[in-house]
């Protein structure tokens, strides 16, 4: 099938390092850098996905951006402001250029996060520590399947969204079988919208899986660092352009986590001969981090004995400043859309979005979703000495409009997955809740292009009946696209959600005023 | 100084032992137990405080409630309903008695948690492991000082909210000082409302710091369970009524935490030469559990290398239920004020919040409470193909009013706490960011008994000038007292907090609508 849509596929490496390298031997740019005193082999330039702002008629384009190395490896503090050049990938040459600023290249001193460069030395004070697990890890993987305690499930490596879990089920110790509870899950998409309207900065509305690939961009992890000693790894593969596999080894590790937590406790000291009973919290953690230019995400899928599965995403990396002439918060009288965190360094406010897919089949296929309302109810009529209590009002889901869900308002709701068609012994049903970490409200217009675009970050949650077409948040071509396949889109058809197939749609946000002064530590 | 005022100081173990057993002599309790075909000998009552419901007098009464052993240890399990005593704390006798109703004892099969009763065996499939340090820990503890890493802390044992932590501050390695952060910072207290409006339900709305003590209830801490192997114990001591001191051994452990987490990380592959760093996350923990009768609360404070305080209240134990005529969900046409989670057994809906007092010193007492306003930005002239973004609005918080947050209700404001009179060479304030967890807003109504006595919870944050006479959220003398010495009525003075010695109450909540059916790792 070919597509006739609008949007193009994700980009590849060898196009994004060729396009790279464009500006090095392009006079003009060339010139800018001379202008500058800099010196050209000490710079290296980046590709940035330039969205879609209204334009009629789009091509494979990409924008090119420059930074300053010089003796830091941190040559995201040293954009070279105001200078992009626009790339066509199809021609694979300069089609547009402009050199519009200068601004001093912010100072490389201090910036080289390297242990071994660190001044003061980095702190080593703390002392070694390690897992021990003499007598091995309490799982097995056979192939791509992983069993530990009671949970059993499929993990894949996936070049666009990275880790695919399949068909968790936990053994059920009563009924001696196991459960299914999830058919699958992953990041099906990310969105990263910059807040700076500046020329090189407001087509700054990344949306990672679909335009360069969370997979792709996968990086082996690091024995012992990455991930703690008692991990195994899996290696993933994925094509380049023309086919030819590429391996990331170590893109995923499996570790059974225990970090001194408790899993259930309690001390029952009014009875004679006190009782005290406490189990540990050890748990299963999959992982695999995506650095997507100056961003690390970690992504973590943990699986608990309670039967919950735990999802996180930890940002970490080198954040994106925009070049400045200013020098000290007091001489900035305009917007500059961030926060001066280095003279000559404005660290630019940004959202992070991912939405999460999650095809959930608790106890079977049909499963409906209920919004479980914590109600404040008055008492008038004198019944109680109390005036007031709260309940729980159930409300069934039954179409997709049903469910679309801003979390945070006010209105204190629980959101759960049950399977309509299944009780417990007293009558109520199995499900599962989504607990929701802290939330991030969409900030910017709704119909904002890149908002358009990104729309699934409209709302906390969705849902869909399952539709194998329907995989990726903001749409299968999403490098240029219009915002037509996204997931607002196709629940304008408003279909019925209630006891059938469903797929869950998390957003998990964070909004990113830069605050910090710049340290080893914490770059976020 | 004599207290005048209303309210009663904490009770103590004494008297509620006495209370307690009071029931098991007093000849209308023994017919009640008998007419019930139950056993005296297996029962066992506890005492709960029954709050203030607008009576003209009170007196230091409690309430005395009985359950059925028989069997099993997790007595909880099988309330003895509808049958109640008052006991006057000062005569030590029972002064008011009911029997109302005649409910079938929730059964005791399968209720015992202990893993030497679990039948089908508990689940052990489980390898051991370990945390190992070969060259120690890398903390000191001199006395009640401990140094970590860039940290150094004071940590005393209360009776009333357990763990003090005080004078923390942090080393500046380019200053080569330690830098204040907190002067002092604790739990000041709990508010436990129960939703069930019955006659011997609705005064249960526990302010368990001011009436029962957190630290009073604190528990010895488990080695290798409640604290991972590398823990170090320290005890504590508080006084029985009569000044004879109490000791509870190992009631905190402090150990360092590594759970496989990454600090922070970056991979570069686009400079010649890959270059990646990570730092493993190693933290400190220091732990107490106070068993408040049914529940177990896990109060960690957990420092970071970043210079991030880290506070996690878990709940564990056993959920309170009431005995109810219900074996199956469809039988109940009527208000129960919770879920059936066995037969006979109703999981009544509450809520918890705790309210920490939290006195940052940031580099130095004077502080200020900044609200930095995520906000929306429309672009309507033209200058940027963008329609929309976002910008962060600060504002300074002058007085007590302007302090008094509701999170989560749509408006995305960062709360952030800065020294006002320091700024870093790029002329940004110092300062600490208060990032929430889940939170949980007051559902009861403002004017109701309970909801005045815990009106710290009608609020997120507050901020109020440093007054040594405030020291707890819901007051001072809280058992029977009528809410005239909580944070409601002390900011009602709308005092100055701007550049002062400012005390920050965050109030951390979760609501419990029990849904679970009862399984032997989660009894929440």
């Amino acid at each position: 099938m070919v597509h006739d849509g609008d949007g193009y596929p994700m980009l590849n490496n060898e196009e994004q390092k060729a396009a790279g390298e464009l500006p090095l031997t392009y006079p003009p740019f060339i010139a800018s850098i001379s202008k500058r005193g800099l010196n050209l082999s000490e710079v290296i330039c980046e590709v940035f996905t330039l969205g879609w702002y209204g334009e009629q008629n789009t091509k494979r384009a990409v924008g090119v951006m420059c930074y300053y190395i010089d003796g830091t490896v941190n040559f995201y503090m040293r954009p070279i402001e105001g200078v992009m050049a626009t790339v066509d990938l199809d021609k694979m040459k300069i089609v547009q250029y402009h050199d519009r600023l200068m601004i001093p290249v912010p100072k490389g001193e201090d910036t080289d996060y390297r242990e071994s460069v660190q001044n003061p030395p980095f702190d080593t004070r703390i002392k070694s520590m390690t897992m021990l697990q003499p007598d091995g890890p309490s799982f097995t993987i056979d192939g791509n399947n992983v069993r530990w305690a009671n949970w059993d499930f499929h993990l894949a490596f996936d070049m666009r969204v990275g880790p695919v879990i399949s068909l968790a089920s936990i053994y059920d110790h009563d009924m001696r079988k196991y459960r299914r509870v999830m058919y699958r899950g992953y990041a099906s998409e990310m969105f990263v919208p910059y807040q700076d309207l500046s020329e090189e900065w407001y087509f700054r509305t990344f949306l990672d899986a679909g335009e360069f690939g969370v997979g792709i961009c996968s990086v082996p992890l690091q024995p012992n660092t990455d991930c703690p000693p008692n991990a195994v790894f899996m290696d993933g593969y994925y094509t380049t352009r023309d086919g030819t596999p590429v391996k990331t080894s170590n893109v995923f590790c499996v570790f059974e986590r225990y970090a001194g937590d408790i899993m259930w406790r309690h001390s029952e000291t009014i009875l004679p001969g006190d009782t005290v009973e406490v189990r540990p919290d050890v748990t299963l953690v999959v992982r695999m981090v995506s650095t997507v230019a100056n961003y690390d995400y970690i992504m973590d899928w943990e699986f608990k004995q309670s039967g919950s599965i735990k999802i996180t995403t930890s940002l970490s990396g080198i954040l994106a400043v925009k070049a400045s002439a200013y020098k000290h918060k007091d001489q900035i009288q305009e917007e500059v859309y961030g926060t001066i965190v280095a003279e000559n360094t404005i660290g630019t406010c940004h959202s992070h979005y991912l939405s999460f897919y999650l095809d959930l089949d608790i106890d079977g296929d049909a499963n409906s979703l209920k919004k479980a309302h914590l109600q404040s109810v008055r008492v008038t009529d004198g019944s109680s000495p109390r005036k007031s209590h709260w309940t729980v009002v159930d409300e069934v889901a039954k179409t997709e409009s049903d469910a679309k869900i801003q979390l945070g308002l006010g209105d204190q709701t629980e959101i759960i997955v049950i399977n309509p068609n299944k009780r417990t012994n007293v009558g109520n049903n199995i499900g599962y809740r989504l607990i929701p970490g802290p939330l991030a409200g969409p900030l910017l217009w709704e119909h904002d292009y890149e908002q358009i675009r990104g729309a699934f970050s409209n709302y906390d949650v969705w849902v869909t009946p399952y539709n194998k077409s329907e995989k990726w948040a903001a749409g299968a071509y999403i490098d240029r696209a219009r915002g037509d396949d996204t997931i607002a889109k196709w629940t304008l058809r408003n279909r019925k959600i209630e006891n059938k197939d469903i797929v869950v749609w998390y957003t998990l946000g964070f909004h990113h005023a830069p605050s910090k002064k710049i340290s080893q530590s914490c770059l976020l």
